[in-house]
């Protein structure tokens, strides 16, 4: 562990060159005089219990490179917090070039601007819309294309006898799609693998995901989920479509694409953090909104996920790009579905009408709906653990893109073969019903004029098969079907998500839980003599499918109006809201939600709602990272150099201090610069050389910033001569001269809420003579959680 | 004006008993030497361009006596901020009390904490809708006598000739009901006026508005409300929901109510000003959904007005109130009306149910939607402005609480007059249809088996008249009925709203609203031939409803949400969005929204979401207050009751400052002191007698000072003796040692991010030294507002 301080003479150093003292590293960082006048350079000596491996590179280049070979950098401990995640920077950065702009900008300016979001947001709806249109369309034929394939080759052979080369035709189906979706996101796009919301929980919470919302990730996303959904994995498509419309608006918003080598000059406004956060928002609201027909809903979710301060303008702006969503969605839709003009389809799964007569609940139902929400959240952290085991054992032994994709075509054959097996020895035979709503009914061993009913349920697009689970009549399936079903798919659900394979969760909870939901009120209509009036199979279904999927994902108000939504019928809130809560309460006892599983696998520096209740007998300065690296407002060109290519330093913002002239008082904290800023800077050269006293460059402006973001190159592919070196940089005009601070003092909770509040990403900690002693970041506050023993600490590492 | 500065010289203050130069006005302000040693008392230096009046004693006993005597204290021209509200604090005071508390807290204390807090929402909701149950019930009950009564009369006259009776009859009834809903609100509680909404909208936003939240205040509204819906007045029962669930919310969660002077020693952790926010939220939230049926419609308009930080659990809570109330609701209601169990009337309102068959639109029907809500928005545009011009009016004539009953009556009795002679001429006759859905069916000069349509609309409550007008088939109205009523009750309703009795604007909006959406579809259907297949007129009677309201009002999401849970119906979705949004933005463009009208005429500092667009050349220099009294943080006794006394000083918050011992250098900031903090100290004299060096008190809790919440004791109440005053008081147990701080030259907006963010009620401006400069409160920052010709400074006044 390098344990590398500088001495640095701040006096020396403000008005002259800076020379003395400089690169010199001293191993002792305990030599601090009572002014501390001498700050140390270097976050590098760790507090005892933090990690500190090697490959420092990483975190510069980590927009490059890292996550591409997973196995080695995700550590096998959730315990720990990576430090190779950079943080977003909600707050802007005013430094006096911004604040130019805006003071320039006329009123007339502004609101140009806010139409021009209006205008991103249209497109981003428009085009989240027409992504789940395409994935819907293309789904559906090649879906259609293969049931009917199999289906007459069963047909073919139900007779002659040799059903086990229908079997073979199947899998080899299945394996085949579920290949190519599983190479094209192992070896091209692995972020692009799973749903993708955990990456954009974690995108919206302040984290760089690296290649999250690029092009490319979208491509794959949409070509993965395709191919899995018809490749009959026990998946749906509706969560990749939260991360396909995010990265819709990170691409929209920025009116270029990197990946494409297309800058369109529009929209340079908001290349930053700050808007790019909104426009992201808006996408995954749009993306939910296209997914279930819930604009609400989609609303909620992207304010539940990522907003931490709730500005009315920008919600609605929010709910206008999920409703054009929706609307486009339902649109293409209507005129897929022959009925242009019909706008009843509202997203990608709609859970059916259910009528509000045979929907009523009544009083005596609710501890029922309660029993089975404590049953979904018993299934689902049972879900969850079964999982995270599995993840686990991924992350150790199953790590190699070819090892990957065999595992997901395995998957895929394993589902074929049990789901035909099932199909084949079930017996539960029902009669064709004159409305015909089978798709692709299978007459397999059944007399004429009967199907077989565990073939609707498995053999079938899930979104289907939790349709007919709602809504077809009482009695079309016996118990033991829904039993044995309800049993396998549960663990081929479990065993698919986490598959290098674009798919979510969503679909397959919902129909778990609709299957045993079924199963719930089947039962209670045949322990009740009278029972079969008022136990309505499908009601029951609908609360198990949001009880099941309430115990896995524990999402909220965001999911209960999600579920509202997608029923159509505003009946249910009040039950399906018991059923959540019941759900996430059970389910929180014994193990988190499955995407903070894999948020926390992943190391990932996550901030919560508030700090840990208990944390009030900490402060700032337990906190806080310290020493600290300071630059002076003027600053050699090769200290800066240095800070940014030493690798042990992994600050991505430095305190900016002034000396007093003429005065033998300490530095105070004067501003907060950023690396991608020094590095802009760098860049460009913005060098004054003091000897002659004059600029060697043209004035930077705003733009500059702009085109670099948000892929500012890293520190080695700057070449600096050794004149430049020599040089003097002034950050007076590019830092951002009024950080926020804190006192020592503060305790953890308002350091958090700060934090947490504004979006920061650098928070100064000074004493009370205004002298900067540390630094938070997101880092140090993520590191305390609520344990089963009380507050615990997280260790940090590089990995 | 005065212009009063005291010279104290801090280095002699800190440590001695501090009586140099104490107590000696200087009339300069400017002698200020450079390291700003001598800081100034009292914050009396007005800007140029603020009003200060005399009675400053109104300021501290603001919560006993203000409001009462309205005409004095409101001033009749909205570019001024009134100085006389007191601001909430969403900050929590983290003194060493408080920090020591939480430390204590276990784990299991916190969660028993959050415990509490759910059984606190749920107690909410249970209220809230026990109370919206007794007012339909009540209502119901009365105005079925009432038109029963009239209707047999108007039967007995209708023959024999002399229905001048009938209308006499009829008047009296209506005046007499709204003469005595207006007594008690003139005379007992003139807050109890209006709806309410604009109160809680500035109580969320951190604006004390004085007795808003009493019992005393909620008995009115209720007795109020039932008095005016059934007097016949132009007003709805809703809006009155929302601030009677805020009152539930704010008595239920401090576990006492200081009316009836009865403590139940519960809940004693919620009483500051964090926590009763939170729960007068999801009082709202409970009023909204008891109000329409509309949970989720209620949780969004409570983040909407108030929530500034969103946060999940209290989401979560929130909505569990809000479900919760409109359970009660609708199960105690289901019992009225003789179907238990069945729990189909979510609401007070609810617009029945629209079949999914019949309500869908065609995609040609958007421009005709947008276009109603561009007429909406104009029609809301003239509301609001005629009903500005008489609230203007009735501020400067109609004043004393006579004049207002009278004023009540007066409109009572034309509503009747109006209603009567509309009819009278009305000739529109309807047969009565086989399922007789009207409840007082008038024949009056039709023939047998019909009835009289415009009675349909004048003689019935409005929520029944909004149904009918959603409902009622096709030709049930003709086009001249319908304009007739528009028109008149348009003026009805305008005239009504701002009366001194408590009533909503939501209703008669709706009512207007759909009688000119029907007119608007009959139309269209009678120019297009084919027409009468789509142009559904209870489809443009709902869109018609939304544009009004959204025209009057113009809330965005949460109005949105609320019509479509009204509705029951999801496919409205997006045409009432847009609808809305139109209504908005054409109605924006004339003048506010209603409620932030009043808002501004009671010239409230009122925090909007964002600082004004072009305000960043404005920094935390030219907007905070200066100079700024500060105390020591050990203070003579003497010193901080002439402090408080001081009716020039309008602070309610002081910095507390230290001297370096044995240093010559200026006081630092070290903490943040209340008025009501220094009251409690001095009540319960907590004072250092130096000489003896003893403490002459027993210690301080937190109790202590949740005892007094909220109706601290003004000043002049404590007697503080001359012995006394010499002691010195020590502050460092009691101030908040880490109150929020920015630099002078941060940025307009910034500051205002950071205030509005955390709900702050303090901000102290430091310079780099850490030395006070000034302080930034809510009027600071209200002050600036964007007028027609850029940034505006309104002026602040003492009325």
């Amino acid at each position: 562990m390098a344990n590398i301080t500088k001495k640095v003479s701040w006096s020396s150093r403000a008005d002259e060159s800076g020379a003395t003292g400089e690169g010199t590293p001293l191993l002792n960082g305990s030599e601090q005089p009572r002014h501390s006048r001498q700050l140390s350079e270097g976050r590098s000596i760790f507090q005892i219990g933090r990690l500190s491996t090697v490959d420092l590179e990483e975190e510069i280049t980590s927009d490059e490179d890292s996550l591409r070979g997973r196995p080695k950098e995700i550590p096998h401990n959730e315990k720990l917090l990576s430090l190779k995640y950079e943080s977003l920077d909600y707050d802007n950065i005013e430094n006096q070039l911004f604040l130019e702009e805006e003071r320039r900008m006329s009123h007339m300016g502004f609101r140009c601007l806010e139409i021009s979001r209006w205008v991103v947001c249209g497109l981003i709806g428009f085009l989240t819309g027409l992504i789940a249109c395409f994935i819907d369309i293309v789904v559906e034929e090649l879906a259609g294309i293969k049931y009917q394939v199999v289906k007459e080759n069963i047909e073919k052979f139900t007779e002659v006898g040799g059903l086990s080369i229908s079997l073979i035709l199947w899998a080899v189906f299945n394996s085949a799609f579920v290949m190519v979706g599983a190479i094209i996101v192992a070896y091209f796009e692995p972020i692009a693998a799973g749903s993708g919301i955990p990456q954009i929980k974690c995108y919206l919470n302040g984290v760089k995901i690296p290649r999250v919302v690029r092009l490319k990730t979208l491509v794959v996303k949409v070509g993965g989920v395709i191919c899995s959904v018809v490749g009959g994995l026990a998946v749906g498509k509706e969560g990749p479509m939260i991360h396909s419309g995010a990265v819709v608006a990170a691409g929209v918003s920025q009116g270029r694409s990197t990946s494409l080598k297309r800058d369109f000059k529009i929209f340079e406004y908001f290349r930053r953090d700050t808007e790019k956060r909104d426009f992201v928002s808006a996408g995954a609201a749009a993306g939910v909104s296209a997914a279930f027909g819930a604009p609400v809903g989609g609303v909620l979710f992207s304010l539940e996920e990522g907003a931490s301060f709730w500005n009315q303008m920008l919600t609605w702006r929010i709910f206008f790009a999920s409703m054009i969503s929706t609307f486009t969605l339902n649109f293409f839709l209507s005129i897929y579905h022959n009925k242009p003009g019909d706008l009843s389809n509202p997203g990608l799964i709609n859970f059916g009408r259910f009528e509000t007569e045979s929907v009523a609940y009544n009083l005596y139902e609710i501890p029922l709906f309660i029993a089975m929400g404590a049953i979904g959240g018993l299934l689902g952290a049972l879900f969850n653990v079964l999982n995270y085991w599995l993840t686990i054992f991924r992350i150790r032994y199953v790590h190699r893109p070819c090892l990957q994709v065999m595992e997901a075509m395995l998957v895929a054959a394993v589902t074929a073969t049990v789901s035909f097996t099932m199909i084949y020895f079930s017996n539960d035979c029902q009669p064709l019903g004159p409305d015909h709503t089978e798709e692709y009914p299978l007459q397999l061993f059944c007399a004429d004029g009967e199907y077989n009913s565990m073939a609707t349920a498995f053999f079938n697009t899930p979104e289907r098969s939790v349709r007919s689970l709602f809504h077809n009549q009482p009695g079309t399936y016996n118990p033991l079907t829904l039993g044995l079903f309800t049993l396998t798919y549960f663990f081929l659900a479990c065993w698919t998500y986490g598959l290098a394979v674009s798919a979510g969760v969503f679909i397959p909870s919902l129909l778990i839980g609709a299957a045993w939901g079924r199963l719930f009120g089947i039962l209670l209509a045949s322990i009740t003599t009278t029972g079969s009036t008022w136990a309505v199979p499908g009601k029951y279904a609908l609360m198990g499918a949001a009880a099941q999927l309430g115990g896995i994902v524990r999402m909220t108000l965001s999911l209960t109006v999600i579920m509202v939504e997608a029923t159509g019928n505003i009946t249910y809130g009040l039950p399906i809201m018991l059923v959540l809560m019941t759900s996430k309460i059970v389910g929180d006892y014994f193990v988190e939600g499955l995407y903070d599983i894999h948020i926390k696998l992943q190391s990932v520096p996550f901030l919560h709602w508030e700090a840990p209740a208990t944390s009030h007998w900490l402060t700032a300065r337990e906190v806080m990272s310290s020493p600290v690296t300071c630059l002076n407002r003027i600053e050699k060109v090769g200290t800066i150099v240095d800070i940014l290519s030493n690798t042990s330093t992994n600050h991505n913002g430095f305190p900016v201090v002034v000396q007093v002239a003429g005065n033998d008082e300490p530095a105070k904290l004067c501003g907060l610069i950023l690396r991608s800023q020094l590095i802009v800077l760098l860049k460009h050269k913005v060098f004054v050389e003091l000897a002659r006293s004059r600029l060697t460059h043209r004035k930077l402006q705003l733009k500059d910033f702009r085109d670099a973001y948000p892929r500012f190159p890293p520190i080695q592919s700057i070449h600096v001569s050794q004149d430049e070196r020599e040089c003097m940089m002034d950050l007076m005009e590019f830092m951002n001269a009024t950080p926020y601070t804190v006192p020592q003092e503060t305790s953890l909770p308002r350091v958090f809420k700060l934090f947490r509040a504004l979006g920061l990403r650098h928070l100064v900690v000074v004493d009370d003579e205004n002298r900067v002693v540390g630094l938070v970041t997101r880092k140090d506050l993520a590191r305390y959680h609520l344990g089963k023993h009380g507050l615990e600490e997280l260790q940090l590492a590089q990995t």
